[in-house]
């Protein structure tokens, strides 16, 4: 099969597009013809060394699939319609391949009639979203959330399922996405720009937030901290560099946390959790992505290069075998 | 009955000793004989006015209470040896008299055999490291604790219950006290003055700290995170002016937490799950109060005093009718 795959870690120049055996499938796998993955910010980091995780080369590069069946294994029927969002860290090889082996307990089907490049954009942000509000964040129905950065991917995915779960949603997001952000379900959009920001959101949240994320990488906790309600909780999850000042008596005094998390590290079980949430809202025609564009998995090496210049702000880039 | 109460916010001087009418419990409360209270840092908080919590004066100061039942109510029999740890905030009077109301869900028999005046030492502080450890901290039997400031009241309580809910624990104190946390349960003791501390707690631990909490006031969050195991907690509950830098990306990227609280907003349930464990460790004969000084009620407008000059620093004030 021909596959996008590294010999060593480094930059974008050291993906190779070319031939690799097929994978043999081990106990417990199930083989899948791709259609399509995308390209994560994560994916850039495990190939730079940036993430440490356990790998063996050649790798095959990438994380998330939605692909056919290719052959009947662990309940799985061939010509199934499937998806995965944790290969290619843990040990596991990606699916920047024609092919990939997907340990069944990871595989999930996708629901009937839903576009399988429109579902691949979204797997990750909409999976990341959900583990923020519901595994770490704690979310319950009748609670007030405050998303900082509303308008991207993860931002969206956020508004979606805690307004679905019935919670009052507060959005910061650029004014123009504001109309996109109040029909995704949240009660209030506000400039994250506006002066007096900190003001306007305690206004509108007068028994403060509950659960707070923001997907901006800035985190402000003074202002977080201020906002919290009573046994408020703090999503930490972007601004792997940042290193905010955290008022302890006003957190502790609130009986607050801060709660940090990345996918990665995400259980099976947790996985499973949100890729039923998640085609759940495919199903029902929800989590529709932003802007997309497509590309053949031998361009793998220009898209890390234009992630990491910056140049797919906000863009999802499919690829295809 | 006499009582020591305030008739509004202030300073030590405002406390007033003297006769109020004996409380009338109402449904679901229980009438108490008090044999001893104890002077808490956050009775002088509530005082002052520095904790906000509704009260009505004349308001009788105070948090803790070991007494005998005055009258048969709620399940309780007359002449029951019973304590609470919840009065004085929340709109409940505080138990700094020869009589005090107890909601019957707030009441907990004293096992047979524990002195009274030792026993109204311990049960605020003991119930707090509990709190911290497993309402806050959510600890499992198999982990690594680390406690600093284990010389104190609280930090004695913390080593205790740690060991017994069988995690590995490792304390900080000074070395006078390393003898007395090693018999608690600590499996480690280390000089929190130590050259290259960090490096020795690291070295102790060298898959990481599961549960940190610092009972010393410090809260150095950039060593906490460096030393916090995936999936780590660090209880914060005290340094109340701190405004530690918190390092975003460390502590995300091991799915690490800062989880804050204060006894005074657990709940009933919270604390009764608390004072079960508490009872336990005081009906085996653990639990035991370092120094304690004994006075009348008369002298808590002194001992306020003498708090906030820091003069009780790692010393109870308990105090009799």
């Amino acid at each position: 099969m021909r596959a996008a795959y590294i010999e060593r870690l480094g930059p974008p120049e050291v993906i190779r597009w070319g031939e690799l055996p097929d994978p043999a499938p081990g106990p417990g796998e199930v083989l899948v013809d791709v259609r399509a993955t995308v390209v994560d910010p994560v994916d850039t980091f495990v190939r730079s060394g940036v993430f440490r995780t356990p790998l063996t080369f050649p790798f095959v590069i990438g994380r998330d699939l939605v692909g056919v069946v290719a052959r009947a294994a662990r309940g799985f029927a061939a010509g199934e319609a499937v998806w995965c969002d944790s290969l290619g860290h843990g040990g596991r090889q990606g699916p920047t391949a024609e092919r990939a082996a997907v340990p069944a307990d990871r595989l999930y089907r996708l629901p009937a009639g839903v576009c399988p490049q429109d579902a691949v954009a979204v797997l990750h942000p909409a999976a990341t979203a959900h583990l923020a509000l519901f595994a770490h964040g704690g979310l319950r129905p009748g609670e007030t959330v405050l998303v900082g950065g509303a308008g991207g991917n993860v931002g969206g995915a956020l508004v979606e399922f805690a307004a679905r779960a019935g919670a009052r949603v507060l959005a910061t997001a650029a004014p123009r996405d504001h109309a996109r952000v109040r029909s995704l379900g949240a009660a209030e959009a506000v400039d994250y720009r506006a002066p007096g920001l900190a003001e306007r959101l305690a206004a509108l949240a007068p028994e403060g937030v509950d659960v707070l994320v923001d997907t901006s990488g800035h985190n402000d906790l003074r202002a977080a901290v201020a906002l919290l309600a009573r046994r408020g909780r703090i999503v930490l999850m972007s601004g792997a560099r940042d290193e905010p000042v955290l008022p302890a008596g006003p957190l502790y005094m609130k009986d607050g946390s801060v709660r940090g998390f990345v996918i990665s590290h995400a259980t099976v079980a947790e996985l499973a959790g949100a890729a039923q949430a998640v085609n759940e809202r495919l199903a029902a025609g929800g989590l529709r992505p932003r802007a997309v564009e497509y590309h053949p998995m031998s361009e793998a090496a220009l898209l890390h290069d234009r992630m990491e210049r910056g140049e797919l702000h906000g863009r999802r880039a499919v690829l295809r075998p």
